[in-house]
């Protein structure tokens, strides 16, 4: 283990958490608010900057176990610093809980401890929705784009922080790769904007809803989130553009090449965008008798499938009211999540269409021991490697998710509420069912319970492997 | 697929069911009850019988995808035909929840619809609980143990009907297999009953809870179940009897031929045990103030995580009221369920096992890409065909358990009696939490609901491959 490369990395990391955060600085002061934790903050990470910088290593190698460690250890570093400002303006007055928010925010689940979201500041509200933003395409993924690092190096890294079964580069350099993601995202992002603007919401509304919407993050700088707004126009753009940050962002690089076939023979787009339209009509067809007219149902089926399969977590009503069968296929899609390579959490669309067909496949073989059968998707053949590490993946994800609710359940919360809590932490998705439902909020959890929380929502945004490199100690040894 | 032997071997298992029915037709007369159901369905299983016997089978091959669907459409039909009873005698009215009940007893689940157990006759209970009896240890390798069948055929049987991810064979001849299986398995029945008549309880009491123990099962006589004597020995004794049943039977086979060693190093007996004592330990904590001392405490949680993780569903107490750390537990268990190869549900721990280490492998694996890493359990290495079964047949686990939650909350109950609900039938332990707790029951479902909880307790009982091939085009088509 290269340890000194993993500090070095880790100082760059901080450096520019520093610079982002003179963003919400500025609005803090335009809106004449406290700029003492933002700038007590950026000292301390300059300063801690400075301090890990002066790890000089003897070579530069960098491995999966280097990358694993830079990634896990970077969200935490950041996620600690970037509680300061909250803490130390008063906002939030536990640390925990501030933490806990913070690491909500740049997992982009939007879980949030605050009862009154509309009495925060402007500053930190917008650092609070910007690291939505930040932590939807990946910090390390902006330091790629941004500083320059040897290619192999930055491969490890990217794998370990983009989510997905397989992790393919656009171009054949990472760094290229990197910049053209963050151009797409950024782009898209603008887009959501001006929609907003023109729908009349006010332009500080509209850049929180878009980060939001862009990371799949779900912090909202209204109580009500954006059932607030109570407009037709504003659910549909944001709950269209939630769609579209779901998608992997590499088909959008294939239609700005103008490779449509590559996008329309994509299985994981079709079978998200199927298990979208079954969600929404079964949904709108069960939340009828509550909305009265099939539209207006329609109007909030597809908000609320598209915030939650997309682990968003913004919510237009409170789903909590509705029948049964509405809250469990809500939290079944929790499970399923986004597309691999989107700003989206969850297991992700293409592991499933994996799991389902390697499930098909063992029945064949059972059936008939002799018979050889492929895993296919996009017509190419998915290596056994790859089967098997999806599915210890989704494994894990089911045992982790137990082990989680037991511990929670230390709390003594009900049963509704420590499990879809942990599902919406550990998806990044944001609220669950019952106490933690659209009109609730994480504040009632222990201490213990919020660092687990915060652990879990990393463990989700990371997919496992980063995180749990923490707890081995072969990563530690050197080499 | 070889038809004509499917519905031979069938026609087989439709006449033990007779000849097993004559049992309870005999409590019924002595008790004076009504003899009509019993007779009846003795009736037209034996002319079901000579009806399908009728398909004279061209050669006698039986492959793995016959013996699956010899299984699946024997629990099928037996449960069809063990329904009828209770629906002639009038002590279940309706079809559909009588078959419910007889899955329940032959799948030793134990859940039930009955609001008043203790108003059944003599007969008709003795027949629930002896279901669970045969169902435990299994009908065709009974069929196997007392009809001749050649040697390769009745170990495709023999192995889609006996739980857990490796079947072995006791001895060299599989029918020498099946007896020894039968004979400790009914010695330690006989076993119990003895220790229960030296309780003080009645032998009529006595037989049905050592059936109900045996299988695994959990049908009492009492409204209350075990709770209703309120004696600490019974407790114990049973409590240890179900540990005991749901230890892998080979294991006794060992013990009788003096190999102390393999047993001492079986790994799953050593898991199997580890949890228990943590599950009770932890638990006897939690639910000390509810219970005032510690022995008292330690009394309930031994007997409930007993019968919890054999998947029994015995209780002495309303678990349902307990706190939130000991019900997520008491869930967290239910999905771990009993070990191989023996008459209890679940995931098995052997399969947990597996699970565990390929995943501390997979860790490895992603840190240090070249490493080469062994699954190894008792000190042999799983082969990776093994492996991938058993991740495989988790997953499924998972997924069928999410789609059944999703149509079971078609009923609208609340969303903690539709999850354990169905993991309460999927591991064949019966009671769960809410409205399905140990003092409610199935009762309230709708008969849709009552027909896909059946099958989902048949998805458990026989490992979920058995009933997936029913719906598998392969296995219906003509070779």
């Amino acid at each position: 283990m290269n340890h000194r490369m993993v500090w070095r990395t880790l100082a760059r990391t901080l450096l520019i958490e520093a610079a982002l955060m003179v963003l919400p600085l500025c609005i803090a002061l335009y809106h004449g608010e406290s700029w003492r934790g933002f700038v007590c903050t950026i000292v301390l990470l300059v300063a801690a900057f400075f301090l890990l910088q002066g790890f000089k290593p003897r070579n530069s190698d960098i491995y999966a176990k280097e990358g694993f460690l830079i990634v896990a250890l970077s969200w935490i570093t950041l996620s600690a610093f970037g509680a300061l400002p909250f803490v130390i303006d008063g906002a939030i007055p536990s640390y925990i809980d501030a933490f806990f928010e913070t690491v909500s925010g740049f997992t982009t689940t939007g879980a949030t401890i605050l009862t009154d979201v509309e009495a925060v500041g402007y500053g930190l509200l917008f650092w609070r929705s910007f690291m939505h933003w930040i932590g939807g395409m990946g910090v390390l993924v902006f330091m790629l784009a941004v500083l320059p690092l040897a290619e192999e190096r930055s491969m490890h890294i990217m794998r370990a922080e983009v989510p997905g079964p397989v992790v393919g580069k656009l171009v054949p350099r990472v760094r290229n790769s990197a910049m053209i993601l963050y151009v797409i995202y950024l782009v898209l992002t603008i887009a959501e904007i001006v929609f907003l603007l023109c729908g009349g919401m006010p332009l500080f509304d509209a850049a929180v809803h878009a980060f939001g919407t862009a990371g799949t993050g779900g912090f909202s700088s209204r109580n009500l989130s954006v059932g607030y707004y109570n407009s037709a126009y504003i659910d549909v753009v944001i709950g269209t553009f939630m769609i579209l940050f779901g998608v992997n962002f590499n088909l959008y690089f294939f239609l700005l090449l103008r490779r449509f076939s590559d996008v329309g023979k994509n299985e994981e787009l079709r079978w998200y965008l199927g298990i979208i339209g079954f969600s929404v009509i079964t949904i709108a067809v069960c939340i009828l008798p509550t909305y009265g007219t099939f539209p207006h149902a329609l109007r909030y089926a597809y908000f609320q499938v598209a915030s939650i399969i997309t682990t968003t977590g913004y919510s237009t009503a409170n789903f909590d009211l509705w029948p049964e069968y509405a809250r469990s296929l809500l939290v079944f899609i929790m499970f399923i999540g986004a597309c691999a390579g989107s700003t989206g959490g969850g297991i992700k669309v293409s592991r499933v269409i994996i799991i389902a067909k390697s499930s098909v496949n063992e029945i064949r073989r059972m059936l008939n021991p002799r018979s050889v059968n492929l895993v296919k998707v996009d017509g190419n053949t998915v290596n056994s490697g790859t089967i098997h590490g999806t599915l210890i993946f989704v494994l894990l994800y089911f045992i982790i998710l137990l082990l989680s609710v037991l511990v929670v359940s230390l709390d003594d919360l009900d049963f509704t509420t420590s499990v879809t809590g942990v599902i919406a932490c550990f998806s990044n998705i944001g609220p669950g069912l019952s106490m933690v439902g659209p009109m609730g909020n994480f504040s009632m959890f222990s201490p213990f319970s919020k660092v687990l929380l915060s652990f879990v929502m990393l463990l989700g945004r990371l997919e496992i492997f980063p995180i749990l490199t923490l707890f081995s100690p072969a990563a530690w040894r050197r080499n």
